[in-house]
């Protein structure tokens, strides 16, 4: 591609893009963030010496025309599929992919960090660049990686993507600023004459010295500091239309003579190329099928299916909300994936979409809950990695009633090792004052969402998995559960099933398959993974001879673990763990991942066999 | 003292510092920073309606002055003492404590949540307050925060004190800004006009008008945003002497009238009043007995005690350093805490205290550990949690060579709940690829760290406690560790006690005492909570009726819980578990604590009796 004329790149990104296009459409993908980056991608391996030079894709989900142009197009079709090729950069997948992502706002510190390592190496002349959608740069991490990179004299360039979303419409105050600096005059103006002079200027180290010294007469001429990111110590490019792949290569190859800390801001389109997915950048984020004239979606017809858990969560907090003032909703930048949409629609006062700020997300709610309210605070369980501190240092020390749900817990399928809800009983389990509990269907999720609005019930952990819930209705009449009490699904003997959350539906076919063979085995649901039910693990104790575990999470200090932990010298049975193995779960069909691990219902059939 | 003239306040400034020096002289607790705030204590109490109005201490260990004037002044000299008052705002102490801190960068979302409250509750009188260092300010939850409060229209003030310094020197663009803006004849010229219109300028819409007029020509006619705080939707104010009294009572009573997001910069000295603080803020952070008179620290005889084991940590790395040029260190604001600052003295190059910033830290170190780096990044156990979204998603999951030394691992004494180490264990036991140890001794934690930073040991974990460490000479020639492989101490009959880290030196004192009783039991030092030694418990299955694990950490999925997990059906004795159990452990001396949660000698004998 290297060899390409630069006139010919616009073609190239015409035809990089109708491949996106073709392939997603029966091959499901990250769509729409991956079109806006086209001509980026290829700017960015034109100009730079990849894999020399390091590029860290912020997320990742935009990195598909990277993938593409790094030798993967031929597995292109394979993307997100078991076995396939990741919809993440993956470093053991390329050496392109200069650094895994998956989360947000890692990528500064990442580049920061390779740059450290290359200056200490004696290499000067090696560049690393992380490219940050404009959501992504409101995380925390990224704000201290960019603290710390403005005084070091790191290489690095930072490329600020600002389409103005993130997958949601993008929030805050960043989002509001970055609106402004591209749409002032003046500064575009002024910054367009430093650019153009610097052009001119072809040497690395007069072009740094011409630029420092223009820019630092344009600085104190208006202020100290002209702008946000030149306030902590980078230079600011930009902005400069980011489809328009000839200006980014010439933009580019002059900031590859520039040392030290620079951020460049480009402007591109969610969606860019495909009009339906510009017009509706969020439904396009990752649109599953669709037609690929016409761009439509592709939808079966779901009439039949149960509705989404997220949905659930989406409806119930209204109804809850709609009887009880203290209950607010928190997202933190997932109001279309966890479904607090509708609330913020319905009852804009009190639901909130906080940006991507999952500790401030958690602090937040800990704040509303100290002044009285109830707030449900939603985050896919593998995000709540990032606020693990937040809910011990502000919830549960404090014993404030803040109800955390955590969506996409357990396997996730698709998106793979990063966002597998895997830990987060196992790490949650361990902080006192913590309620834990886990829907097996979605009139559970219900009745736990209005049992922990009541007053007095502390702070409150509800996981719930990505994907459909079980029954054809999903409105019951709501009623509280008694805390940290199980129920009995089927009584049996010898062997007692006990699960906890959805993956219980598992040991309900595995129950009704060995009943069919005349094997008659316990089943409990046990609902709370803290507190455990004690009392009914003494009654269990007694009517059987073995027990198993099954679990949609880590086995190790999980659910399984409490129950080893309360029976240990009690109980002179065997206890088969099945949940998450001690390893790193790839991507693909969750029935799959499942059956991998060990704790689908085949499992289940399988060890009862054994026991018995 | 709402009632004093405005004229009586700096005495009862220099009176407050005067008993807050008297008393912490024999009474240690955090000093330097109280001393910075004790003006704007008294003017915040002065001006605002506390505890109506809402007052939240970032950190919190700088609000001595705060709790002397809200009915603790009795009450002051058990600070920090068992049973005492805690070095830090809780919410049960007082209700002058709007919010419990002690870990960084939490008040400005806890203070938006309380205003957001208040606003759905009916009340836009009550005003919400944020005192945050410009150390804490570099955390990247406190700019998630702003980022989010800039577009709300919560009725807020964040009270920048900007001295320069946390508990180190401030690092970072940020610190680098603050210090270029407080010296900006210009800025301050504008703003000083700004401030002066507004001042002659009384009912609160009519001076929120024209403040918003005035600042929004003062904007364009410079930027589209002046500075970063406005960058992010904050009204900026300031800087103001944060030692002249009345000016901060004026300030405060104007910015009372103001709606809206606010931010006052105040420029204070940590340690002032008392000269030797002023000049050693970092020693004098918490510098322990002090005379009174001098100022000058009462150091004990230390000659022949043990290294602390920070100290063991600080020349271990730069000896370790020194032949291995691959190593460097990495801390997030704690280098004196941590004892880095001696490689940051001897290799400057090597060593990057990245701020208050425990994410970036450990994905920093990740990116070092990609180009080949092997980072050592020290955290403390408590301040991990901030980052183990970061541990698992950029270390473990690309099974990266970074080297995480957890200071301050297990209990800590007086700083209390929020910085006791207890969770580190079962936290990061179920994440994959991780190695977890701990030392018994510093000569194990020289053999760890060397073990470590050997070619191809992925990611590694290694915690040990605050204070003193156990040999009168530390330096041992290093020597490497087998992975996951633990040590016999004493062998025994009947009970094996197993223990991780220093807390094993109770099990020897338990087991010497026992032995003089004539009771023999045996003593294994496992080393490893991960992977654990699978071959030295199959053995001592075999070679004893019952087990005693001992963890300086919770119990709730810790050592003993692995311990348990490994042996369940396979070992029909007991296994006694003693360790931190499920609540949160307030703050006193380590031994004491040690006695009330039961892992301490008298404890480990105890359990040994019951067993027997």
């Amino acid at each position: 591609m290297r060899r390409l004329p630069i006139s010919d790149l616009p073609e190239l990104a015409n035809e990089l893009r109708r491949f996106i296009v073709d392939t997603l459409a029966t091959h499901p993908g990250h769509l729409a963030s991956s079109l806006g980056t086209v001509e980026l991608c290829i700017a960015l391996h034109y100009v730079f010496n990849t894999p020399d030079d390091k590029i860290v894709f912020d997320v990742g989900h935009q990195a598909y025309a990277h993938k593409i142009l790094t030798g993967r197009r031929d597995l292109f079709s394979t993307i997100r599929t078991y076995g396939g090729i990741s919809g993440f950069p993956r470093m053991d997948e390329s050496p392109y992919d200069a650094f895994g992502t998956g989360h947000s706002s890692t990528s500064i510190s990442a580049a920061l960090g390779m740059a450290t390592a290359s200056k200490l190496q004696g290499n000067t002349y090696r560049q690393h660049i992380a490219v940050i959608g404009d959501g992504a740069m409101t995380g925390g991490e990224a704000f201290e990686a960019l603290n710390n990179a403005g005084v070091s004299k790191a290489n690095m360039l930072v490329i600020l993507n600002d389409n103005g979303i993130s997958i949601d419409k993008a929030v805050g105050g960043l989002s509001n600023y970055l609106v402004d600096i591209t749409a002032s005059p003046k500064y575009n103006r002024i910054k367009e004459q430093v650019w153009r002079r610097t052009g001119g200027d072809n040497g690395p180290s007069r072009g740094h010295n011409f630029i420092s010294k223009t820019l630092s007469a344009f600085k104190s001429s208006l202020l100290d500091s002209a702008n946000l990111f030149e306030s902590l110590g980078f230079r600011y490019f930009g902005p400069v239309d980011g489809h328009d792949v000839g200006r980014l290569v010439d933009v580019l190859s002059q900031l590859r003579n520039i040392g030290g800390p620079k951020l460049l801001h480009i402007i591109t389109t969610k969606g860019k190329g495909m009009p339906e997915a510009e017009r509706n950048p969020v439904t396009y984020h990752a649109p599953g099928l669709y037609d690929v004239e016409t761009g439509l979606q592709l939808k079966g017809d779901t009439s039949n299916q149960p509705l989404k858990y997220q949905d659930v969560f989406g409806h119930t907090i209204i109804e809850l909300a709609e009887k009880n003032p203290k209950i607010v909703g928190i997202t933190p930048a997932m109001p279309t994936g966890c479904s607090l949409t509708m609330m913020m629609e319905q009852m804009p006062d009190r639901a909130f979409d906080v940006g991507i700020a999952e500790q401030h997300a958690v602090t937040f709610a800990a704040g509303l809950a100290a002044q009285g309210m109830i707030p449900f605070c939603n985050i896919y369980s593998s995000f709540m990695q990032r606020a693990y501190d937040q809910i011990i240092h502000d919830v549960a020390l404090q014993q404030l009633p803040v109800v955390i749900c955590l969506d996409r817990a357990g396997l996730v399928g698709d998106d793979g090792p990063t966002h597998h809800g895997a830990f987060d009983i196992a790490a949650l389990r361990p902080i006192p004052n913590l309620t834990i509990c886990a829907p097996m269907d979605e009139h559970e999720l219900r009745n736990m969402m209005f049992t922990a609005q009541q007053d007095d019930m502390g702070a409150f952990v509800i996981r719930y998995p990505r994907g459909l819930s079980v029954h054809p209705d999903w409105r019951n009449a709501m009623e509280p559960i008694p805390l940290g009490k199980g129920r009995c699904l089927t009584e049996g003997e010898h062997v007692a099933i006990l699960t906890i959350g959805h993956v219980g539906n598992e040991a309900v076919k595995a129950v009704h398959d060995l009943a069919a063979e005349g094997i008659h085995v316990g089943h409990y649901d046990m609902r709370f993974a803290k507190p455990l039910d004690f009392g009914l693990l003494a009654r269990l104790v007694l009517d059987y001879d073995d027990i198993i575990t099954v679990e949609d999470g880590c086995l190790q200090g999980g659910f399984g673990s409490a129950v080893v932990e309360a029976l240990h010298g009690s109980f002179e049975g065997r206890i088969a763990r099945l949940g998450i193995p001690d390893s790193f779960v790839k991507h693909g069909p969750v029935a799959r991942l499942m059956a991998d691990c060990g704790f689908d219902s085949e499992a289940i059939k399988r060890t009862v066999r054994m026991l018995l």
